[in-house]
């Protein structure tokens, strides 16, 4: 069995184009926990001149494949929502907790709370896993 | 009052560098719809070498503002919900559609349908937007 | 194999006690879809004196359980979001309408537009269902 | 001002046919905080002999709003979403926490944990509210 940062360093971030060209970093790492983290560039802002809602949304993403696959199992996300609660300029250095609410065999539910460096909430988002047979 | 040409494509697309970034084109624009597409390139693709789930996100969102934000009221995106149906594989072409499902003075309620270059539908998206006094 | 109205209206809503308690009837069945309605009643009102949300939910919730069962695999709900858009009064005769938007092997997403007698839609509904290898 | 206890208990669930309908009894509350309990009886099952969506949703719903609205301001849900994560039987009792995740001058968002009599999490919830700006 594989170790979580050998899953998810190792196999999943290597690999990982997008989260590399966002600049994610992990944190912490743990059996169904992450914490990931990346900043505001001029790339990522849209035409308000603040963080595009994708950024904080991929960041949460990459959080909860990374929380969910770390227990061995290939996990695949099938539905997630997330709440933009304020707002994200230019410069700012986000911080994604992800943390598992729930573990079933077939599903598990996730949820991340995203930072900025100032440890106002600025995104909460809610995720669901499907939990295949797949080994990493 | 600007046209949602005016407002979308001369104001917010013109500065919204993730967007260009993730290489979105127009193809439709009017009152409350927006039809946006974009193709993955070896940039977008994640751990699995698929799309991250954060382009198909990113690609739906900003189909939400460009279609809320169409009619004059500048929108924010409050919360957004993105069920992941199909992979996503290097060098899909992803068109989506956002249509108004409900358009009220403080709230509007957006679907997003995500199909890949075959027809076959990839993502679903649903988001809410908070409509504001602030005209474009 | 079993029909939709074998299965939905035989099996399902004849056993299904809360649905019943709360007035719903079957007005078209199909494989994939289905169209319930339901009464709002003074007993399912909430203290705001307009219906209580979980009269809309549950409405929706069991257009979702017998669209998604009447294929002929058992499925259920795990995930479900529903935004609500108009108030919804004493009175008011409430149609719910579920259609599929995919049907994969294991999972299954449907809409649920929810209208009162005017036509007006006063909620929107998007649910995530998990299909068992259990046949009705 | 008026106190939680006189807005919730006094001027919201006193009026609320639905809630008291299902049994509900509040447990604890505080400014933006609700915990909220009710049982599965055979009047709120459904055609699989578990507790229907709508029972755990209403729950939650009703706790939603016992929390958002302690704070004087009356508020609406928007939008809600609930993760159904293990089945709930004839006979549980269910308790909601409904916790504050963030408030705004406009929205504020919530979730809620549902949790049966051996404290296993049965049902995930996120609601985003309308604060408004009538007082109660």
């Amino acid at each position: 069995m594989k170790t979580p940062a050998e899953i998810v360093q190792g196999l999943m971030l290597a690999n990982d184009a997008f989260s590399q060209l966002l600049g994610m970093e992990i944190k912490a790492l743990d059996l169904g926990y992450c914490q990931l983290s990346c900043s505001v560039t001029a790339q990522t802002t849209n035409g308000f001149g603040i963080a595009h809602g994708g950024l904080c949304y991929s960041l949460a993403d990459s959080a909860l494949a990374f929380a969910s696959n770390s227990r061995g199992h290939q996990c695949m996300s099938i539905d997630t929502q997330i709440a933009h609660l304020a707002k994200v300029k230019l410069g700012d250095t986000l911080t994604a907790t992800c943390t598992e609410i729930h573990r079933g065999k077939r599903t598990g539910v996730y949820e991340v709370r995203i930072e900025n460096q100032d440890h106002k909430l600025v995104a909460f988002f809610k995720g669901t896993v499907f939990v295949s047979d797949q080994i990493w």
